[in-house]
């Protein structure tokens, strides 16, 4: 492929024959969001739908970074190939490359069946939320048959995108309180797979008990899945196990991957696979109609009747919602869809 | 005022008078953001305007907490009344409480003077930057004439929080990178004033040494407005100070409230300060509008024609962004409005 196309059909081809240049020109046209991402969007869309997806999150610091690096080892040992979307500022494959900690990645650089993307989390509302999905169907549709989604477990933007994987891993560090915490932050609800990483550190068996204490406050049953098994009972409820790891020397990354497969064997055979991904679906949908109503909202903005609405709010006439409420009258649906 | 009356009319006038529970619930309806919270923001928009909001955000760790705890006594030591909005999940006046480091937060607990609020991060998209100055006008309207906005600096809807505030902080800590990753996040565009937290430690010239270069790189002439000025010169452009601080101890946050200060007094001077209201008035009006919206499509999404195209994107027939279109085939402005 040319190093100079922008032409979607053409980087799409190269990208499916193995060129990660096109491939990465590709994410970056998703990432743009402009009008080639949605051509993009039209063109890989039918061609997707076999990649499997693990959300690997947690606080800042928590290990996430050397932990998917441990998993991207374990994936390549079974002879797949695995893309990783880096979406965390403060992972050492976004932020930290430029901080000289280039040793992890170095380990993966020269390796064909690893590709490694980092996403800014940075632009406009809503703005990530509709990208990293985008960037998913792209890796899907490129042939990745494992994605890997690093996301900071801070933010609300970013614990949605993270709760929206196949599978998601939530990293939580030995010690009381880092379950209450990572409870605040609205990752129990996400959690598939919970790891306490660092488990060589004092205080991961007080980390164990705070989670098994939360899942049972939540309703999860004592009943488990048993992870070695291929088989699953599909009536059997999931509780999401707790692995022990060391990530730094690879303790206990075995175990996970065989947690992170366990539940992708129990959600593909009881159907929960099938309708997480419809939800999926249709957030996806809900967010890009809310991003288009955005953008007629931003034209609104723009209009003379804005500034001077604007302009009541800041001389205190009139509220921020009643000035909405101006600029909404005889906004909505028209004639109805030509479907 | 009776403990239960949720009246925002009787709640607003209680908290006006000084009574902090019935501050306390009007922030709940705010937080909530049913048709309380609109009725709440029709109150409290006539009545404020004249407190100063003191954004002070940065990564989980740096230490905004103990600073905004320290910054807190040096408002009191003026005898100025001071309230803490703490959006923070990873910050001791919200998730740490619990964690048993109630320690700083008992420092203020029986100080008539000082009001911390902590806000969740939680919930719908977009629901957090529309919450959070509605929770600010409150503390304005009721007569708080300091506001401290704590919000992490990670996640896209919590860095845009951060930067809205009249004077925003941006905490740094020593070492090379800390300023990279700032600056991976979005913190560089928002600080008006950056602050190199534990100090004492090895890396603080260093860290001072990368901000001043992004600082040039951004363009920011050396010209530097003089903190300790009473007037200033009103076209001299704002060069951000770095201020060395020990929050723990108290080192530093003298020289970090003047700064505060100074920024607060050129705002007022050169017109930065109008400029910027205004900017903030036209953005939440944008999200009021946004949210408005979004409640429409959310409402195209219980449609049947929505869980047909859902099913069509589901079974790869359609690309979520032609569905998308579908969906809003014919949905924009009817008649103009009556304004």
């Amino acid at each position: 492929v040319s190093l100079r196309t922008s032409d979607p059909v053409e980087l799409l081809a190269a990208a499916r024959a193995g060129d990660r240049r096109a491939l990465a020109r590709l994410l970056t046209l998703v990432e743009d969001s402009g009008a080639a991402a949605r051509e993009v969007a039209a063109l890989v869309h039918p061609l997707g739908g076999s990649a499997r997806t693990v959300g690997i999150t947690g606080a800042p610091g928590a290990g996430k970074s050397t932990l998917t690096s441990a998993l991207v080892d374990r994936v390549r040992r079974d002879d797949e190939d695995v893309a990783v979307l880096a979406i965390d500022p403060t992972s050492p494959f976004t932020g930290g490359a430029i901080l000289g900690d280039r040793v992890r990645m170095g380990d993966h650089a020269l390796d064909e069946g690893v590709f490694i993307r980092s996403m800014a989390t940075r632009g406009h509302l809503g703005g990530l939320s509709v990208a990293a999905p985008a960037a998913v169907r792209v890796l899907d549709a490129v042939g990745w048959p494992w994605v890997l989604l690093e996301t900071v477990g801070v933010g609300q933007v970013e614990v949605e995108v993270a709760g929206e994987a196949d599978t998601t891993v939530v990293v939580l560090n030995p010690g009381w309180g880092d379950a209450v915490q990572a409870s605040k932050a609205g990752l129990m609800e996400i959690a598939d797979v919970f790891v306490v990483n660092k488990a060589d550190r004092p205080g991961a068996s007080e980390a164990r008990r705070d989670i098994e204490g939360m899942l049972s406050l939540a309703g999860h049953g004592h009943a488990r899945v048993d992870p070695s098994a291929e088989e699953v009972d599909p009536v059997a409820p999931w509780r999401p196990p707790i692995v022990e790891t060391v990530a730094l020397d690879g303790t206990g990354v075995d175990e996970l991957w065989q947690a992170v497969r366990a539940h992708g064997r129990w959600a593909a055979q009881t159907g929960e696979l099938d309708r997480r991904r419809a939800r999926r679906t249709a957030r996806e949908l809900e967010r890009i109609v809310a991003v288009r109503l955005l953008a007629m909202a931003t034209e609104l903005g723009e209009g003379a009747t804005f500034a001077a609405l604007r302009a009541d709010v800041d001389a205190r006439r009139l509220d921020p919602w009643s000035a909405a409420d101006r600029l909404l009258d005889g906004f909505g649906p028209g004639r109805p869809a030509a479907g």
